[in-house]
């Protein structure tokens, strides 16, 4: 187990976290690369080597500072990047190009361009409209690159309507009318400066059931049918995207990961034996999969402020700052008192920020042990989307990452300077 | 008017949109001196030369590049700072220290020593274990501070739930619980180390009716008639805090800030005649208010995406990461095409962003200008809290400001590049 409890205090793979609050201040990102190493592990044991030509694609939007893209890399897996941003990242991590598979609803031809020229292993195509311009960025750089177009499948999975994302009206992927989809297929099949691959499709994220990615699949396989029939071409690979859900809190275990990956091979499996075509590729892309339960952040507890009758509010030393997604999703998270883990759980409180916004609360409502100013206080399962949505709201400072492993800690992301803050703000001229 | 069209062009305070997306990029945030002039001359007008004793704070979370703290000094405003961050810009922009509110329900004690240390001109007290935190650095600093209380006075007002924050279950103020409030004033009208002036309150934001602060007002005036009578000592100041409504779409056109502000003043003058005490000072916290209506954001058009007899998605190359607003309190913004005013604007569409997430959008179906790629699209009212609460998820760079005025445009935020954003992060020994 990564959680561990010494006397009073937690550690988190092998180290006190009483003391990383001490040494690297707070608020604190602290990252469990054990943790990630055994998601890693969960995936090739019940996907990368349980079956052949298939892929973990990471998606680096949910954590990709520099040691996160080297990680990925030791331990083979791909990186889905969603920007220019995110490439250069891996770019000057070493991440190998043909590694990364460049993902996004609205690309600019700018971040094209910087992908074609790093190389990477695939474009997600994501509407009609973005082949003709891969296709001029390649012919003038003499390169040829490999395809997909990202599909909407039409299934509404369940879970926050932000992260609802494979349903019909959504703003990612080609609409799978037979006047669209089939013009854009035609066209990548015949042009001679991408090679098309297959399908994308991502039914959201936070996903407790199989039957969307599954009903999902459906579809898309029946696409996979069409081109066979209609192009005589056959699909060679499959992004069923990611979503997978994680666990934040106790009550709520996410199911392993077999649960959805099995029975989305079994289907392709078959299908492809049906059909008469080698199965494809099959590609998966987890994000919070990853990375999500191996982060924890660490505050100091500030103003504690009892109102008789309503409730006891706890102030910590960031907030939405650095973990905006209970304001923006509703999300639930479980926390502790780090440096009280023998005393009982008995207060019920709400983990407010520091922001001077009212919607700036991390946990509504959560027993804990009796706080004091001066207490550690550890927010779990925040290794995914916090420190990449990160804000300097208020002008606050980003928080630094650790990165821990069995005892030791290495700082990965330093605390922002006040300086850094401004650094790209100027005085002009008139206003000298 | 801020706002003109030139054939098929909008200008902006004299500046060609089209000429200034061209010569800077997009996204781009631009801010009108003018307006905001404009905003500082009605307050100037409706509240600080009609009514002597009073102070405009303007709420820096709004916007607070230096530039924008220059102005502020330049217009003889204060400034409300809530944060470490915020006190250092207005510093290194060389605003007055003594024209400085210092707000927050969780500043750190290092906060607190950085704000005595400069000598700003008020801590507003947030919560009743902060006084003895400000006296033992004022002790050992040898300085007294001029202190107020934040107060809350128990009223809802109507707004999104993430922006009420006068109500009684509030994570801001000292509850009004007599047990609560009454040794803390007692504490601090006996410090030899802070100078007690009064209270503060703040009702939300986005207000258009001013019940609440005329509710708020009644009930923290009973208060400073309690501190009379039990104290005999008179409050000397009152901060009414800001939140007053701006426009963001026609049809709900902002009342003028004199609805909200002779009512206001009337009041507290009739009080305070009554009482027998000298009018406190009074003081407000306009942030949007000043400088909400002088920004723009200008986009450049990218995927157009119709699906057919559902919605048409209409992509810009920025989004949530340089407007939140919309996802996170359902915002809404009215946008035009820049380059073709002259086109009537029949087609109905959603402006979506470019993060990898359902919800990053930018206006839900809003009739513009039939679009096309490389179109330029203009967001209205996007000068308070778009800047400020902007990030880099995604790994997206942050965009540039410039502020205009009168056809004159320089440069006041640069554009974030690559290597600044991963400028903290580190590659460990372990992962090299």
């Amino acid at each position: 187990m990564i959680k561990k409890v010494c006397g009073n205090t937690l550690y988190f793979d092998g180290c006190n976290t009483v003391e990383l609050a001490k040494k690297y201040g707070t608020p604190l990102y602290v990252v469990s690369e054990t943790d990630i190493l055994e998601k890693c592990q969960e995936f090739r044991d019940c996907f990368l080597n349980k079956y052949p030509n298939t892929r973990v694609a990471y998606a680096s939007k949910a954590f990709l500072p520099l040691a996160m893209a080297r990680l990925m890399d030791r331990e083979g897996m791909c990186l889905d990047c969603v920007s220019g941003g995110e490439i250069y990242t891996a770019k000057m991590a070493g991440f190998p190009a043909e590694r990364i598979e460049f993902n996004g609803n609205n690309k600019s031809p700018k971040e094209i361009e910087e992908a074609v020229a790093f190389g990477v292993g695939r474009i997600i195509i994501d509407s009609e409209t973005e082949l003709p311009i891969i296709e001029e960025i390649c012919k003038e750089k003499g390169k040829i690159m490999n395809v997909l177009y990202r599909v909407t499948p039409g299934i509404a999975a369940d879970t926050h309507d932000h992260m609802v994302t494979g349903k019909k009206d959504s703003k990612f992927g080609i609409d799978l009318e037979p006047e669209t989809i089939f013009p854009a297929i035609e066209a990548a099949i015949n042009s001679q400066y991408v090679n098309f691959l297959g399908f994308h499709f991502h039914v959201g994220s936070g996903i407790y059931q199989n039957e969307p990615y599954l009903d999902s699949l459906e579809i898309v396989l029946d696409l996979v049918k069409a081109v066979k029939e209609k192009y005589n071409y056959d699909i060679k690979e499959l992004n069923v995207g990611g979503g997978f859900a994680i666990t934040f809190v106790k009550n709520e275990q996410r199911p392993p990961y077999k649960y959805f990956l099995d029975p989305i091979m079994e289907r392709i499996e078959k299908f492809s034996a049906d059909l008469g075509i080698e199965r494809p590729s099959v590609v998966i892309e987890p994000g919070k999969g990853i990375v999500g339960e191996a982060g924890i952040t660490l505050y100091t507890i500030g103003s504690i402020k009892e109102i008789k009758n309503v409730r006891k509010y706890v102030a910590v030393d960031g907030g939405m700052t650095d973990n905006i997604r209970t304001e923006l999703y509703g999300a639930v998270y479980e926390g502790v008192v780090a440096n009280k883990m023998d005393q009982p759980a008995d207060d019920l409180v709400t983990i407010c920020g520091r922001c001077c916004e009212s919607g700036d609360i991390v946990i509504y409502d959560i027993p804990i042990a009796t706080p004091e100013r001066g207490d550690i206080f550890c927010v779990y399962s925040t290794g995914g989307y916090n420190y990449s949505m990160s804000s300097n709201y208020n002008k606050v400072v980003d928080a630094p990452v650790v990165l821990v492993k069995e005892g030791r800690d290495e700082l990965i992301v330093k605390r922002q300077t006040y300086d850094e803050l401004i650094q790209g703000e100027i005085i002009p001229d008139s206003l000298k």
